[in-house]
């Protein structure tokens, strides 16, 4: 049995800091980064790549909307060859910062809204593969389970990953509780781990009405945007590493 | 004897075209190609390095300032580190484009303020020539003569291409004549043409104030932004054959 | 009987230039100026109110989403309190910069996406007709017949002001047939004017299956996008001057 | 004897937080917001004008250049046209959102590299006081003692406010020490006290190379980049009464 965990980071912006990327290097194994377009800028993206390097973590690019001021988060109505063309852009936007730093491009993850978004969007998702195997059919593209997007990923001969969260609930339906809804969102670091030790080892997850549901994660989604994230990611990595669980990036687990 | 001509295209910006790409490309050997910061967006991107290629045009990045409204034309002042993280980002981001229409990059002309500042600014050159000789050793780097861009991008061990203009008046000094000097820039399409065949026949030209100069090209500059560019281009080209010049992209006239 | 001609314009932006401005200032009685958002910047909207007071048109808001490499034109999902903080934002700019000019503003016309957006999404339109309300309360709110722009200006207190179209063709419901629908947008001057002078004079439109639906406008919109429009615009005020109807500024004829 | 206590708030934008607001409102009478060019958005505008308010600090427009990335603290080559028309659409849309939340704009102060360059480049300060004077003569305009910010100011008419740092050592031609320079920013919160208080209460400062030199001040800045800003601005406000000297708004003491 073996996992990845992954974060976003590289979510700086010119004088603005965001994230908890020193933290996070320490029990991430792939680090999502962004491209410039929702938050990062070359130089945040360079030194993102830098520490990720020396933390031993793979890298991946983290496309979104071009919305700044949004963050990516706003669902955006953009043609599809309109989304292939900024994504193609960002994914060789990247993919250069990193080759300046000796580093290989492991995955793609969307961000945001573009991410769920795609999910849903089987155009859209095809829009994303395509712009992800023109430009190196090596790449792996990450999406939420059984999702517009892993189905058009595979379609397009790229290989595929499988994100699960350990700090959300999940519906009978197999997709994810809406963050809107109370108790959605789990806090307690140690709940989370044994949710996270008990998805990767029997694939599946109990639902918010008890059902439980099959769910086959290739990697865990750490979130960045609170204090407690490093200790989080700590604890997880140490908790699944306990319970037998392989932890390791996806190039190395797919 | 031979030379290339070059022109800046890809200047459209999401719904505002720019220039006369359709008409230079039949008359011209290599395009620069806005890469998003100054001018240029992913998708006209895209289409403009799709055109150079159906056209048999070879196609170098244009990289500038982050200054959409100024048109990369203003100065600013960033750091050398800050510079060269933007330009690695649109040659990397350019290049990736390319590579999804089948095209290799062969040239880089940084635009605007961005060129003039460095043309005098070792620092600010030798950033610009670090990050295209990390980003691919084999690009060739165009400047004026003499500037420290050629220095800097000779000294970082990349090859580099002296452009000249046909279209504008010399100092004795071997500079260009400042644009708002009346008579710095010539209209009549006769002229241009006859002092583009001098030039490079002669590696000389005469200055203003009727010394002669050396000056020796690779490449001449064609100017898009009016509408009788495209005409200017033919006659140009015409004119350097019938001379018995050689019109062809600089990877491989030098 | 009396009618408004509209028209967006200064919609150029740093170097770009768009629409026929200067060709529609002498038939249009209100022009509705770009914020900077979608289009314009502060130099192009000082210009372009400059020009519009010479002729004597009346000057309004032209408020759009954050987007200008999409113009402003594609949908996007901000909270109400975003849209009513930028359409606050946007309106007091131009007012500022309309001030600067002697020009006080007439109207307030959402563009694009936002203007399609709000006629559908009351939460939406009550966010716009907030802005407007809070900025200044003697602003008119275009919007379509029976929308519920029109519906939530209002209600909120505003003057209101339904836009027509002497270009499109409508529906039996009174909705205007896409555009993608071959034969919904006409490009036969005579056509066009004899349809407005229909319109203004009747109160009613013929749909394209034939039925008669009532239409009361009180401002015709004139696109600028075609190198045409200037003449089309000619011609339609001398049309609708001809049948008696008098043309006129919305604050004038409401 | 009275003094203002100014600080720059407002520069969040988006997701992105940044200062120390809600510390600092309980010390300052002056806050100087920034107008969504070189940070804020409409949205963060708001909110920090309605805290402003709660807090009884009189607001002002931070006008800065368009340059997010950068935060406005490039030093960028506009025109003067360019200039005064950002400058003035800035004020006009904090004025109005100002003006939604029942707030008048009490002042101006030009952000980052913009203030600098006003403060030596007498055509470029002369485009600021002009958009300030066009938008609103009563607007009082913020800039160091002896700039020509100051100067031009004055010449258009405007009242005019100079600003002194307690937490910076200075020249003896009266000029800030730059940054850069070791022991040139002041840490010690009782040493910025002290320092305070004997330039208020003296109108004289001693400069690094010991001579005493004149120096008047209306407003002290305080630096809210640090998260002790908000405990360095009770104690200053604390000190500064404690000697006697009575710390209100601009408006009220000039």
């Amino acid at each position: 049995m073996q996992i990845d965990l992954n974060a976003d980071l590289g979510e700086s912006f010119g004088p603005w800091r965001m994230g908890q990327d020193e933290a996070l290097m320490t029990s991430i194994t792939s680090a999502n980064v962004a491209c410039g377009f929702h938050a990062g800028d070359p130089s945040v993206m360079r030194a993102t790549i830098r520490l990720a390097k020396q933390h031993g973590v793979a890298v991946g690019a983290h496309p979104g909307f071009p919305d700044l001021v949004g963050f990516g988060r706003r669902e955006m109505r953009l043609s599809t060859a309109e989304v292939e063309d900024l994504v193609l852009y960002q994914l060789a936007a990247i993919a250069g910062v990193a080759g300046a730093e000796g580093v290989r491009l492991q995955h793609v993850k969307a961000h945001g809204a573009l991410y769920n978004m795609a999910a849903r969007d089987a155009a859209l998702a095809r829009a994303i593969a395509r712009a992800v195997a023109t430009f190196d059919r090596t790449l792996i593209l990450l999406g939420l389970p059984n999702s517009a997007l892993l189905h058009e990923g595979h379609a397009a001969g790229l290989r595929i990953a499988a994100e699960v969260f350990a700090d959300r609930t999940y519906e009978a339906d197999g997709s994810l509780t809406p963050r809107r809804t109370p108790g959605s969102v789990i806090h307690d670091p140690a709940r989370v781990v044994e949710r996270a030790v008990a998805m990767i080892t029997s694939n599946q997850v109990t639902a918010t009405d008890g059902r439980v549901v099959s769910l086959r994660g290739d990697t865990i989604c750490l979130h960045g945007d609170t204090p407690a994230a490093g200790e989080l990611g700590h604890q997880l990595r140490a908790g699944l590493e306990s319970a037998g669980i392989r932890v390791a990036a996806l190039a190395t687990t797919l």
